[in-house]
């Protein structure tokens, strides 16, 4: 048997320990949708069992439980408002997959291909809509104007991440942008109003909002990183899939940047080559690689994640050691995972 | 020049009447999309205003604003929650027009043909978030739950649609079940919360409740009938289209249930072949009148207003009148109407 790396044990402590949590999240959210769908047509009770129940790690209503908790919110009632979060991001795949016409997730049929496109329209629709109704009810209008701003974000970055689509001049901060609102925004948001239902103060709020704008930021990153470092038989999907669509990701703008004329109209031609692209990921890799685009890349994730973490050293006393330690541990965590 | 029918000057009256407030909400929905978009993608920008400004009745804030007033509400504020159902009703259709893939909508290509299909779905989720936003802002829990069972609702109904189709067994109960939950509980809604809004008793909230669902039920069931009745001319669209879709709507079910074996036979035949249905529509037409699918249908629809109307009469002090008087005004045009 082989011995578990440091960051293998790290990780099965870290899912020790929110188990408990992410358990009862799961609960909530059957017990809710069994309420809210009474009477509903069984095929949307159908579907939305399929796009929810499939094994999602539950990061975004873990957040909002441990954002509160950590403000010395000890109800149960907070599950009723951190599911509105896992509804949201269910929305938010059930669309981007059409968009996308993505036929796979998590290593199954993706809800359009397996239910069709109006379905996979309609069933996300009816979670957004019954996420803010949770947001309204928990954390009455502030609270919606936080989540609102964030999903309204999320549709503003994918309109600015199609209108960068194939722009090989871009920027570091258009990619910051588009993550910002496709990603991290809402991570922040969920810190946030995690926070705010706990009564915290807007010093709290405002720490754990940017705790939530770090991490998710860095999640994408990492994501990105991925997507050409990845091991396709953890992460469930291939490799190379940004490179294909000639997304602009952080470690190509990076390598771009890095690189002298030559290497850099190399890979410029290996990108938007059709022909090349073909079979040009590999030594695009290797361009990258070469010019520190991956390197760099984790660097900026790295520090993201320090600068977050440093902002909770405010949360002091005793009672908050627990949550502060699960909330470096899942830092860490989303810096080291492999999928 | 010929003189206008009783019906067109009536109309005339109405359409002066609520020029005023028409005007109001345009403005202040033009300002709200303003304010919230600065920044935004201006691709974003270009498809809300596209697909919002286009000459739309709106009906929905209008029914908002009346039913406040009608409550004793007489501050600005209206409009604001108003225009969500604006917004609401836009988001709508800018996924129902991907949904059903329409190239048009009231007389211009639909959003999806201009912009694409990413864009009608994200425009669509930027729109419902923002209405529910507002919701939450101007009525509270109170009114997000309202919503969110007319906005869930719509979806089920969506379901229940899809499930339907082509089921030449449709009872008229099914038929009213889709009709309720596509249409007619968001006027309910709309009504309903312009009530809340005002701080109406819960009968005052009941009652208006009930004029905007068989005000909704009777504009479905009109719609139905210019499907078959109008004048493309007038309408915008094509005659024939529920036909061709094989849509079983209230003069088909009830020229069915009316018909003898034959002509049932025939009617089924021209509407289930494939052949058959592309000559057949005259000939379904002729039956479906024969068999008092038209006049049925349309009694229906005025027994549905009658008693939408009725329960106004409990709104009987002298400030009152005006409102009361555009609101039977409102539900003779939805019956009279030729678009």
């Amino acid at each position: 048997m082989e011995s578990a790396t440091q960051a293998e044990r790290s990780k099965q402590q870290l899912m020790a320990a929110i188990a408990p949590e992410v358990e009862k999240i799961e609960q909530v959210m059957r017990h809710d949708l069994q309420e809210t769908l009474a009477g509903a047509d069984p095929l949307l009770v159908e579907i939305l069992d399929y796009g929810i129940f499939n094994g999602g790690k539950r990061l975004r209503p873990l957040l909002v439980v441990l954002a509160s908790r950590l403000c010395g919110f000890s109800s149960d009632s907070i599950y009723g408002l951190a599911i509105a979060f896992e509804y949201l991001h269910a929305a938010t795949l059930f669309h981007d997959d059409v968009i996308d016409r993505a036929d796979m997730r998590r290593g199954k049929p993706s809800v359009n291909k397996q239910f069709g496109e109006v379905a996979a329209i309609l069933g996300g629709d009816f979670l957004h809509s019954r996420s803010m109704l949770l947001v309204g009810k928990y954390v009455g209008a502030r609270g919606l104007t936080i989540f609102c701003n964030a999903t309204n974000a999320m549709v503003d970055g994918e309109f600015l991440q199609l209108r960068n689509a194939r722009n090989s001049n871009l920027s570091i901060d258009d990619y910051y942008s588009v993550v910002r609102g496709k990603t991290a925004l809402l991570l922040a948001a969920t810190c946030e109003i995690g926070a705010l239902a706990a009564g915290a103060t807007s010093r709290q709020q405002e720490v754990l909002q940017q705790y939530g704008l770090g991490l998710g930021t860095a999640f994408q990153i990492i994501d990105d990183l991925l997507d050409y470092q990845g091991d396709a038989g953890k992460t469930g999907k291939a490799v190379g899939n940004d490179f294909q669509e000639e997304k602009m990701t952080l470690p190509l703008i990076l390598a771009l940047q890095n690189a002298g004329d030559e290497e850099r109209k190399r890979l410029l031609f290996l990108l938007e080559d059709e022909e090349a692209r073909k079979n040009g990921f590999e030594e695009a890799s290797a361009l990258i690689a070469k010019n520190n685009g991956f390197s760099l890349s984790r660097s900026q994730a790295e520090e993201l994640v320090a600068d977050a973490l440093a902002g909770l050293e405010s949360f002091s006393d005793a009672s908050s050691l627990p949550f502060v330690t699960i909330l470096h541990a899942l830092a860490s965590y989303v810096l080291s995972r492999e999928k």
